[in-house]
């Protein structure tokens, strides 16, 4: 049994969603496991994870309007506003979507469904530059 | 240290909760660990995966209703409709719920609290018959 | 490779985030391992786990009452009220903010964000002891 860790920074252009998968599958084939645990984390608090649908690009667009219908950008719902009115709606995203994921890894790769992808959701209006975090455990 | 892969097939009834407990804990019996970890994967965007209340039925439909009402099916609110008024709503719910688990092992079975119930949480109208991944590593 | 188990009980004051960051790397650190995987587990169906910006106390505040906005305290809403009107509330924010959570650790301890606290998030209205599973392997 192996482990291997790695740092990728997913640049962001404000609020939506970045793909990562293909940065994510190609670090895993690397490490030529045929079977184990791929874990991600997103190491911020205003940005998270989620597997979404890969196929129709408005799907991404959707989720993004949705969540801003759901949580609004109106300061005076909020008592943290001091880093901005796009901030706490940020973090509240970000508690809502989650920034850990656990993929199995069956017969080298991922084992993520034909239509799943893995998307950095960036919760905040201006480009950012992220950090997640790779734990793979396998052989 | 070794691992076990396996995935299992759950047929849904159109939207609403499926309890997968029963089936999880039986293949992870199987497997002999006395301490490990179990990571749980929904192979869909359009499903998820839930840990529940196991105790009262009311407790499914409650849910299932609550994200009735806070994801519309609403053609009008979307621009990824070809594929029917449920289906972005569905994406939604999944990104809200989360189609990852990790639970870990303790003398033998999936540390659970006592109320607590796997469920794939089926998002869509229509039947379907749904893939969730199981990995397990532990000794 | 190794595992290590153990079980902490986590005492709340009513719905509100309480933060375990310190005690979760405390037993990190104890077990000695420079590369592994943590995966934390809340045994409960109407408390959660969630991480969260550990900076400001107002961000707590603010993500309390956002999820009691969203989540009425309205029986009225739901089939499931025989355990009191903060019961169903809670399984839904339990929900929409997950019961598990996987941190790679590198370099010794757990890879969060600096600005990243663990926190158990009570959503009854009553104080509770809670329990979380922690699970780490590795080497």
């Amino acid at each position: 049994m192996r482990q291997a860790v790695t740092t990728l920074t997913v640049p962001t252009r404000g609020a939506g969603l970045v793909e990562v998968t293909a940065q994510i599958r190609r670090w895993v084939a690397e490490q030529g496991m045929e079977t184990g645990l791929l874990t991600v984390l997103c190491r911020h608090t205003s940005a998270s994870l989620t597997i979404q649908e890969n196929a129709d690009p408005d799907v991404q667009a959707d989720l993004l309007r949705f969540f801003r219908r759901l949580v609004a950008e109106d300061p005076s719902l909020y008592a943290h506003t001091t880093e901005g009115p796009d901030d706490m709606p940020a973090h509240i995203r970000s508690a809502l979507t989650g920034v850990s994921l656990s993929i199995p890894v069956m017969a080298g790769e991922p084992a993520l469904g034909t239509w799943q992808g893995v998307y950095l959701f960036e919760h905040r209006a201006r480009p950012h530059r992220r950090e997640i975090a790779l734990h793979l455990i396998g052989e």
